[in-house]
């Protein structure tokens, strides 16, 4: 069966297309134009059935949150709910990172319920599994490797992380470096190993058309993972990073001539002024294929308060073109999140999101806020709350002050410079 | 007496120089050549005594906190809380912007506390001034605008907020204009409305010599304020805005001239892609005067996270050279911030800050991700939290969890991407 890529390559405008080019609202025609060029794409699992959604070259910026138990922490009920407060909160994507607990249960229950793309690390699940058979999680067979990312494609994954450019070749770039951090990717870090325990290459590298055909039967969607991306603002855009980066850009395309959709995962931890040239390098290196970062964090200083480290550089990482933002929540590099943290950090990828989007001149984006500055111009507060990103927490806030019953508010009470304005404008 | 400018503009190193030279780890005549040259201001009015601080070139960037009431709420308990609140979370200084209550016996009980610079806006006193005498807020004379200005000076204010530059100008520039938000400045409004109905320039332009007269006496810095800085991303960067600004430039080199220290106050709600041009425009127009944004916001559609919003903005401004931030908090158009907004409020603006210093290349900035980043990699979660912008907030959320008492953190557990990694390098 032709994946969606194949049908854009051919001509073809499916419904998943005229779905997406209306929701973006630009011509399907464009839209096929940028799928098969590899420029946007539309991740689906062909097994299964929702509201699919675009990400890439000239499309509204998305949100994915993280969810998933670990080892020391898992509950299935909690994940479901973790789910529905990332949707309600707008999440365009749910990434199920589980690594502890029954994962195939747990993977089955979000996606029974789930109304937008869901993306999974197969090597997780089998770190997992292998954990549950009291193997090491570095102890496995190439087979049991792309069993594993069978099993994950045949479930209804829509993408997968796989971290193929963790060659031996970048690794030794890090190894002899002045790298703070090493590899802080979970999957990075079991490829090195088994690549230090087996003195092999990196076997979704090696083996990266076995990769594809498995992908392409289910249609799923490649995520190049970026193992050596920094975990240090120290590390950022070194040699081993560039040269993972170089290597992840030649399989996108090797993709795209499969019939296979990619994006390439980013960085991580970045000072702001590096953070345009990462974007830039990426769309250079990789054809344009869509950018999906994770932050990106601009100090590594701020603990509990990663979610707004993160807007900072999401949101300068989107206005330079990134696609996909994956969040950070207030939980990140001290706990699992919990369900107040999922939302905080889906709020603050959006805004991240939305400011990005503003910057790349989407029409749709400020237009939103010319209707809230119309209304707040008016002092129209139920505009206002309809317009807000968070409508609950706005009116909460403002219901609970003592100008509630006012036309004005708390922060200026009868000083309201609007209004002294309008009088003046009268006079 | 002569003034710290003109002090420096003379030659001396005075013991305030020393202090600042020391604690920013710069030349004490490199500094004293940027007071001289107006691109550092040390605020500090010569009847307080307290540890000085620098703001401007070179140096680390600040944050400020607003505090204070409002007719509807207003309690000088509630102030003096929020005042150590701002302080215990890093602020460099405070503003007490208060305009209900006893506004003097509110001033005197900070001021007689803060241990660091704190400023004021007086035509806020006059308003309320006004207010207790049942007069319209803009019913006052010359005259009792410029005793209330010298009131605030002696009562020790280290700089003041004045809306020297809305001239009737720049208010033309608006008023046929295509903005949205006509002004959203408080003081600005209030000057706007005298200038209509007395059909006569704004005071504090016609009489700026007077103004340099106070404020010299006192040695109060001026804070050039902007009454016509954007209320709606869809104003940035306005003919009104930068009239304005080309105002404030002129008067701040006659400031200088006179031995006034002074910087200048920025926008607002500015788009992404915009920040970074207003901050040049602003060092290019004002002859690298110390700029003091307020956000920017770089979307209006997330009241409730605009500290989210405006430490977007307030990085990329001090990426960009920007100065001084003033915090934004999460009860921003919504209600006046309480002791937990304005805790989040000055956390926000000083990762904002710090993105800023690493990306300004201070070398104290990177150094403290260094040691954070080795320690991370150390899994020494004692440096962590003592490296952390808010130790207690990290240290309690990580003893919440499951791997509390472990080296690793509940977001792996065992699968420690940095313990694995090490194994792998070690094989």
């Amino acid at each position: 069966m032709p994946t969606l890529l194949e049908r854009a390559q051919s001509g073809q405008i499916t419904d998943d297309l005229k779905i997406v080019a209306q929701d973006e609202a630009i011509e399907a025609e464009t839209l096929r134009d940028r799928v098969a060029a590899g420029r946007v794409v539309i991740p689906k699992n062909n097994r299964r059935t929702f509201h699919p959604m675009g990400i890439g070259d000239g499309l509204r910026t998305k949100v994915n949150a993280n969810i998933g138990t670990s080892p020391s922490h898992h509950s299935i009920q909690e994940e479901r709910l973790k789910m529905g407060v990332a949707l309600q909160a707008g999440a365009d994507s749910v990434m199920d990172l589980s690594t502890g607990g029954d994962l195939q249960a747990i993977r089955k229950a979000l996606l029974d319920e789930c109304p937008v793309m869901m993306g999974a690390v197969p090597i997780y699940y089998l770190s997992a599994e292998l954990a549950r058979q009291q193997r090491e999680f570095a102890d496995f067979s190439v087979d049991e490797l792309f069993t594993a990312i069978e099993n994950q494609c045949s479930s209804g994954i829509d993408y997968i992380t796989v971290h193929c450019g963790t060659t031996r070749r970048s690794l030794e770039q890090i190894a002899h470096s002045d790298r703070v951090m090493g590899i802080v990717s979970r999957g990075g870090s079991i490829l090195a190993m088994w690549m230090a325990k087996n003195k092999a290459e990196n076997p979704l590298y090696q083996y990266f058309d076995r990769l594809l055909e498995i992908v392409h039967e289910y249609d799923v969607t490649l995520s190049l993972g970026d193992s050596l991306r920094p975990g240090s603002v120290c590390d950022a855009t070194d040699r081993g990073q560039i040269q993972e980066l170089v290597t992840l850009g030649d399989l996108a395309r090797r993709a795209k001539a499969a019939g296979v959709q990619a994006m390439i995962e980013g960085p991580g931890h970045v000072p702001l002024h590096q953070i345009t040239a990462n974007v830039q390098l990426e769309k250079r290196l990789c054809d344009g294929a869509p950018f999906y970062v994770l932050g990106p964090l601009t100090t590594d200083i701020a603990p509990g308060y990663d979610h707004i480290t993160a807007a900072i550089g999401g949101a300068i990482a989107a206005a330079a073109g990134a696609d996909f933002l994956c969040y950070v929540t207030p939980a990140e590099h001290l706990t699992l999140p919990d369900l107040k943290d999922v939302r905080q950090g889906v709020i603050a990828a959006r805004i991240a999101a939305h400011s990005g989007d503003i910057a790349k001149g989407l029409p749709s984006a400020i237009e939103r806020d010319r209707e809230m500055s119309v209304a707040r111009n008016g002092l129209d507060w139920e505009t206002m709350y309809r317009l807000c990103l968070d409508p609950t927490v706005a009116q909460a806030r403002r219901q609970a002050s003592e100008d509630a019953a006012n036309r004005v508010c708390t922060m200026c009470g009868e000083l309201c410079a609007i209004q002294t304005y309008k009088k003046s404008m009268d006079l």
